[in-house]
């Protein structure tokens, strides 16, 4: 039995419903389908959940355009509808559901965007599960509540609660195909709450979990997770096989192909995830399992982030002070700041973070209170480093994979301005300059996918 | 104006006090000499310092042996004043200080021993002194309390007062040689206290910036700081030059030539210092200056030390945890616990410490903390890793330097447990297990020292 999710890309025109309807009847074991909203048609064109948050907002501050709104979201599933030649029942129902919401208590104005928001999820789930019907399938549309997908009440952050699985696993006794929409769940008291970000994915790998599914198959716009930014490097290689814990590293520094803490619920059962093309359903993908077989080499994936800073500071007989770097993820702590990692000296320490978090006010009262409280000799802030992860469970056990990559970055002339390697044993991490990030992610590129394979082939 | 300081096996005997004399007397500039106790004349023989705690745990515990402990060490210095062709009296004279010591009142027993402890010392400036004076040299003892070294009142661990250096400052307008004992002061109440390890090096750069000196020479029984240990390379390279800074990352990991902490007097006064060999002054020595031309590649010296563990621990989602690393090292110091790096990955990280302060009891403890208190899925401890420190000041400004380093130890199948690089500007740290340490010490000597000068002949 599979859950077989599909993004909002997957779902944007009513051919690409088509497509997912072609993909869900060729496999039987194909149980539960969970769908997004409809996404984007075009570069420039606009989500439908954003379309709703928009039409909330002009409801909220009660808006002459606010009618207009309304118009523009339902025109998306009139399109849709249009083109999958289905009567216009389907919107008619989507539009009573949207105003239902959109005309309900304004009092707590977050839990009413998130009613708002759950309609495009909601809505498309109600239209795919309407298409299949008329194509001759036995499927039916599931909303959250009924099948006891119940969440915490945190608008946009919900989190599932333990109860849910045992409602959910009963699904599976349902006959027929399952719509259910992505990204929402209902609080004990019967409120609509999001999920984060990749908040489908969620919903999908929720629902693998409480049926303990085979598979968990996850359908988007690209063949396969790739080895390397696509941004970066041309053609970059796919990745057939990776686990759970190289997909999130890989997710931690800039792989967006989804959210790696999606993934848990499906990880905490060890179903594996197959990430696949909605375009190209021929194409093998990607599949993320619990352990691998490590057969090409070290090194699986190359990631890179931005926007991070290093906050350097030095004392003379600092690794004497008892408490020394305690004080300082204090100072950080109180001031609300995360930290990624922090190298050290003897006498000095390195706390790298992401910039973000700071502005000159914050910045000077780190500066001032390392000062004054640690009497620090020197302080000072080097700002736009790019973080690089080389990420493979096969680097552990693999001598030369430290003089590869750092050779391979000196070859380019990239300036290592840090190295983290010895805690995780799937990553190793290396700090340079931004400008320097592109040349540094081709070179390890080059390095551990393209020169590796042309001496193998020799 | 100059300090020279003589190392204990510089005067362990009189012929060696010939070659001191020879050499204070070749430079005019040689104002002050600080004199050690007598140290070792062959490997198993037992240094004075050492044959003095003998004598005074003797005393205190009322030991049948306690007379012949005195003798020991008397006979020490009667063979000295043979050799040196000197009338008993300087033999009498300290017999009739050591006496004191012993006799003095023994309520306090660690103000006792120290009192006994400094006649090693104070005896064989007095010693030397006469000599000097027998040579016909103008020169004359001075003890530390009617100089004003005041010190605190710590046993064993003295720190030196700032009022101090303008008592000693005078000490330049002396006339002739000034001989002066190392190793200890007097508190403001006038008790005797001892600096800590190297505590005659500690005195003469005490002395050096009091009189503001244009250098320190430092005179031992090796020719030079060496590059690299010779336990585990034959006929390293010497140093010719290095910074405070590249002195204190190579003491910091494992060599001895001093502890680098005796020269933050003379550092803090930007005096240089330089290392030289009593038994062949010709050599050129080791100069340590504040600042130096880059001349000879990126690296100056390698050193490693062996003791340490690792504490690992990880936690899924643990970036995402405010406060988790801050907690971690409020747990260790809570156990009073020190460490020395922190590397860390996304959802682990590991604590570097000196095993030494570890047992089963505090071990079970800590783990049992971070499972209770921090809730970490997995925490284990990998014991007996050695830290392998790659030392130069240029090596920041050097692109290849952690690539060069990587391979050499990947060349000679040395597995890097984990890389420290990115805080300290003049170091790389490696962390290897015990097993590997001299092997991975010699392919870095090699790479760095020995192919690269290969390059430069070509």
């Amino acid at each position: 039995m599979k859950v077989v999710k599909f993004g909002g890309s997957s779902l944007a025109s009513g051919e690409q419903i088509r497509k997912v309807f072609d993909i869900v009847m060729a496999d039987s074991e194909r149980k539960i389908v969970v769908v997004s909203a409809p996404g984007k048609r075009y570069a420039d064109d606009i989500k439908v959940t954003d379309l709703l948050i928009q039409c909330a907002e002009a409801f909220l501050e009660d808006k002459a355009s606010k009618e207009l709104e309304v118009e523009l979201v339902l025109q998306r599933y009139q399109i849709i509808t249009d083109e999958l030649s289905l009567t216009s029942d389907i919107v008619n129902q989507i539009k009573r559901n949207l105003l239902a919401a959109l005309n309900r208590d304004q009092t707590d104005r977050a839990q009413y965007i998130e009613a708002v928001k759950a309609c495009g999820e909601d809505g498309l789930a109600q239209l795919v599960a309407a298409y299949f019907s008329f194509r001759g399938a036995k499927a039916h549309y599931v909303n959250p509540r009924e099948a006891g997908l119940i969440v915490t009440s945190e608008p946009g952050n919900a989190q599932v609660l333990p109860e849910s699985f045992a409602h959910l696993n009963r699904l599976k006794e349902r006959p027929g195909i399952i719509i259910f929409p992505g990204f929402f769940g209902y609080s004990q008291s019967g409120e609509v709450f999001t999920f984060s970000r990749s908040g489908s994915d969620i919903t999908g790998s929720i629902l693998a979990n409480a049926i303990q599914a085979d598979l968990y198959e996850n359908f988007t716009d690209v063949d396969a997770v790739y080895s390397v930014n696509p941004n970066f490097v041309e053609e970059p290689k796919e990745i057939k096989e990776l686990t759970y814990r190289e997909m999130r590293e890989l997710s931690y520094a800039g792989f967006t192909v989804f959210h790696d803490e999606a993934l848990i619920p499906a990880f905490r059962a060890g179903i594996p995830v197959q990430v696949k093309n909605t375009n190209n359903p021929q194409a093998p993908g990607t599949r993320i399992v619990s352990t691998r077989e490590n057969a090409n080499g070290p090194v699986v994936g190359i990631a890179s982030d931005n926007g991070f800073c290093s906050l350097y500071m030095s004392k003379y007989l600092m690794n004497r002070e008892v408490g020394f770097g305690r004080k300082v993820l204090n100072i950080l702590e109180d001031l609300k700041i995360t930290y990624e990692h922090v190298p050290s000296g003897i006498d000095d320490m390195s706390v790298v973070l992401r910039q973000d978090q700071l502005n000159p006010e914050v910045e000077q009262e780190i500066l001032t209170r390392l000062k004054q409280e640690l009497a620090v000799d020197e302080v000072k802030i080097e700002y736009d480093l790019a973080l690089l992860m080389v990420v493979g469970e096969g680097m552990r056990r693999n001598v030369g994979t430290t003089a590869r990559a750092s050779k391979a970055l000196a070859d380019a002339e990239v300036n290592i301005e840090m190295i983290n390697q010895g805690s995780s044993e799937v990553s190793m991490m290396f700090g340079v300059k931004v400008i320097e990030e592109k040349r540094a992610v081709k070179a390890l590129y080059e390095e551990f996918f393209v020169r590796s394979e042309y001496i193998t082939l020799r």
